[in-house]
């Protein structure tokens, strides 16, 4: 009756799913795990949880229904593949993959199975403030959508091991991804330009300011700060024919004191998506349960790729740089039906 | 492993409780239902639970580790008596009890038992805003709480059902509650003030401004408006000696249209508070797992008892009505310490 | 052609509202100017205005057509009797005066005079955020407003100088002023309760809870919190029948940094209604100039006192004291009609 | 002792000055209008003033001490040289000229001349929002200035009179000197992207996405929609090093109501900047009665003249069109200091 799932890769996030899966939500039970260190693996398996010596062998398992990926990107795409060889349900943290080509491969994979078997982890699709604001852009009341104003800010990152592409394969990949989903369209074109660099990232490239041009004419401008120091702050409006729709300020306490009146900005990406990540665990439960996928997918997956590669052509060239995508599979035009 | 739960009531509240246990939450299961109602219980109860003939029988069962309480108020008294009998934790909705008299059975029957068993559900206390909130005002740096402002609007009440008297019998202890937790003391007088009739609500006492005394000399004062017509909107604010501390605007999208920018404001209490419902529970059950309660205690639900009665002496009387509470026994004194 | 202006009173009020005539509005010039130390009264003077020996000297001049009086409250009573027997506009700072008997006696004259001729220095009715919120509420889109929530809040008072009777003398006429004009009625009733006090002010009576029972039957409650440390924060909101109205945030700008989103809040009442003393001067001057006046009346000072009075009454009584305002004369109850 | 003014054009925006000059504003009177349509000229007349045949003979007039142009955009180059040939002070409506040639020759004669003249008539630079917001890019808590996003909605443009180019040439002007002026900078390059266009507008090329690059490297990224339909909303945030600054909401009653809650946004240009035109002209009257100017200069009607060809050369080209602006005359690299 609940889900078993195992789980690849016991690192901080994916010791972070565990919890989830074993103390706050319903309906799932971690059963497997397996890490590139034995010993990581074997501290974070839950009670009763096996520990394996090889994601293929915990994919194959008869005791796992369904698998969940927190190894590091390069290994994504074999572990994908054996999952859909398997016919078993996963969800896949960010980076899906790490080349188009790979992307395609597994996409191949998933459309020749014959229907959603991947979940890929974009969290922002599962944030209450964000599900309201598609909600009104979609309802119409304020026309098409024109322009998306994304803003991406980040107290800081870890000197040294954030290096100068990351802000476009790593941080941009959230703002493209919430763009796609909030103006239901596709990214085909992407410029970069860079301000006046900060001081607080040493030789670090930032800010980037990063406009995304859409299939249906929108476009998308993205700032992304990663050292900005004050806090996570994440911020979106979208300006359409006869209004404009944004995310709200966090539900923070409104103090009046010295520094005015104020609410607090959440200080990182744990305390902004919180609830977010429940979510997505929430509805992967729920499809995964019958053998399918519903969050956003290998498709959404690939594009997220081309458009991290044509971001960083774009720094190099100064100009516009095309997202190329493949003809969309049937597989991904439409959402699988669950049942109630 | 997980919690076998009783739910004594089926009635709307009572199957919004067995949904959350069964479908939202980890860590407990429905095992066993029971209302006045056979047919009801009967349709309410999940895969497997066994329907009771009657409240004590499910106590009884030794199935049954846990018991929800959603019966209308005046069944509580003998069903939370069975329950501490039976040295069972048990969760019951408001009113704990409907009178002094019955509070205090309840409170010595639980002392005597020698710990908590009882959650009462105030579940205003499991919002995040109104914790973020607390921890401001319990952080000290605004100094001490002095006045606490607490709006209460209602968009509309049945009409015919909702009657005079429940704005402060049912509308008013929630803000009582909150006020007794935020400030972290207790309410020794209630004036009531009645303004000017509003015409929406035709008949009804309708609003109030409520004054409550709180033993360390701070004064809060409530505003409860219960046909307003534009929503559920709940407001407070501490003033301190230094600062100010107030809850936010919910985080509903900003949108800038013909009406102006504006956020959306709640339709009902189910829209405002469902996160802090399934957060009470979630405590609840992480307590009645280890045999005990940590929220709202009998202590709680006495005191709301006495302070509504006290606010319809006032509206009688007109003047300042004193709330004489016995003395606080030691067992409501301290927070149960739960194993990690 | 333009207004030819005499001031009483040379201090730092006086001061300020000779330059805002000299300097910052157009339609009139200071002629004259008379205080009680004669060599301040001349540093004040503004070239080719006289400076007089005495108030009546200066109101009886041929080249005075209008008077501004910035005296100490004990003194307004002789000088705006003397404006009235010689049919000359005068500005009158608060407060009025300081009995209700001579209230009584300024407003019998006004009266047999024949038509207004005195303004009285209310200035938040010409704060423009009051003015469109008094727009909201008469224009009856939420129907009739039933409470007030008005939050006076200085950063601090003069120690020493400001005693416990101030709250309710001199800064309440402000929150009952605006309280009769806001909801266009008459207060016929004040408590006070007195919160736990803060550690702000010293042995200060400090903070107030105070309520207004208007006429009509809406009920005001009054937060006075003189010692706050944290800014001069005015805040007012309406609750009316189906919807709510107030004061917004000042415009300040928006800071994102390590204290939060913030705005500031003004240091003090100079900051808060600079623009509100430069419009209020703007008006008189206009009525002035026409002989007559059409801002705040001898009848808003005679309320004024009323109240004031009443709340130190129900400080030493603890009960609701009763405002007992004479008949309204029709001079009163229409706005002059001013030439266009 | 008051300013004497001659205004040269009586259209909308000239008896708006008029008017100002007149009922408003302390210091100045209007002593000679003209027009080409001689009625209109005689019509706003203020009592008093003398009406001239030609613009010519109004700026050499010895009764004339300072002057406003706000006839059309292609004259003004002839009234400037007139004005500076005259050595008196001149407040120009926008545009200064109409050509990059214009501009330097009106600019060659001030410098000639020897001190400032000119005021151009940004308006944007004196409204209080924008100035406080930089005071606090100036005071430097915040770090460099790295992005400005600025917003520029309009709710609704004339139909047929409002042509494609003058969203660039009209409406960006504003944003551009505003950027200039915010971050002490010059632009050096204009990019344009044009984003899905609005079926508001019919034909009419909208909306705009522009970037303007300064010389210190910010980047400036506008959006400009000009028939939103919602309101006139001018919105502007500065991301900096270690934080963010940004215009506030205008202060506008906050109303809880079947909208939610929300704030009236400014239905034009008239209602946002009333008090900037004010202060606008309060400062010009300043300076000129020394017989000079302090507010935009000669030098930023340039920097806009170039600006905005720049911008239309981008619609064009669709590359980014370099800004070349001359070598900054020390003239306008210091404002003019003006006696106490």
């Amino acid at each position: 009756m609940t889900l078993a799932v195992g789980v690849i890769g016991t690192g901080m996030i994916g010791q972070d799913h565990i919890r989830r899966l074993t103390q706050v939500l319903s309906g799932a039970r971690v059963v497997a795990v397996t890490d590139i260190d034995r010993d990581r693996a074997a501290a974070a398996a839950p009670e009763g949880a096996k520990v394996f010596d090889t994601p293929q062998a915990l994919v194959r398992s008869d005791t796992v229904e369904a698998v969940v990926i927190c190894s590091w990107g390069p290994a994504h795409e074999e572990q994908l593949l054996d999952c859909i060889a398997a016919g078993k349900p996963v969800f896949c943290e960010k980076p899906l993959v790490t080349s188009e080509a790979a992307a395609l491969r597994v996409m191949e994979a998933e459309v020749a199975f014959g229907h959603r078997l991947v979940q890929v982890g974009f969290m922002r699709r599962f944030d209450a403030d964000y599900r309201r604001l598609k909600a009104v852009i979609d309802g119409g009341t304020l026309g098409a959508p024109l322009m998306y104003h994304s803003v991406h800010r980040n107290a800081s990152v870890p000197e040294g091991l954030y290096t100068s592409d990351m802000p476009l394969n790593d941080t941009l990949v959230h703002d493209a991804d919430i763009s796609r989903w909030l103006l239901s369209d596709e990214i085909t074109g992407v410029e970069v330009r860079l301000p006046r660099r900060s001081r607080q990232g040493g030789e670090l490239r930032d800010p980037h300011i990063v406009l995304l041009h859409m299939a249906g004419g929108a476009v998308v401008d993205v700032e992304i700060s990663v050292n900005i120091a004050y806090g996570y702050d994440i911020r979106g409006e979208v300006s359409c024919e006869t209004g404009v729709a944004a995310l709200p300020n966090r539900p923070a306490t409104v103090i009046s004191d010295m520094h005015g009146i104020r609410q607090a900005i959440p200080a990182d990406w744990r305390e902004r998506f919180i609830e977010a990540y429940d979510q997505e665990f929430r509805e992967w439960i729920a499809a995964a349960g019958q053998g399918t996928a519903t969050g956003p997918s290998t498709w959404d997956g690939y594009a997220a790729t081309l458009v991290a590669d044509a971001a960083l052509r774009a720094v190099s060239s100064g100009n516009l740089e095309v997202v190329g995508m493949r003809e969309k599979p049937d597989l991904y035009s439409q959402q699988p039906r669950l049942a109630a």
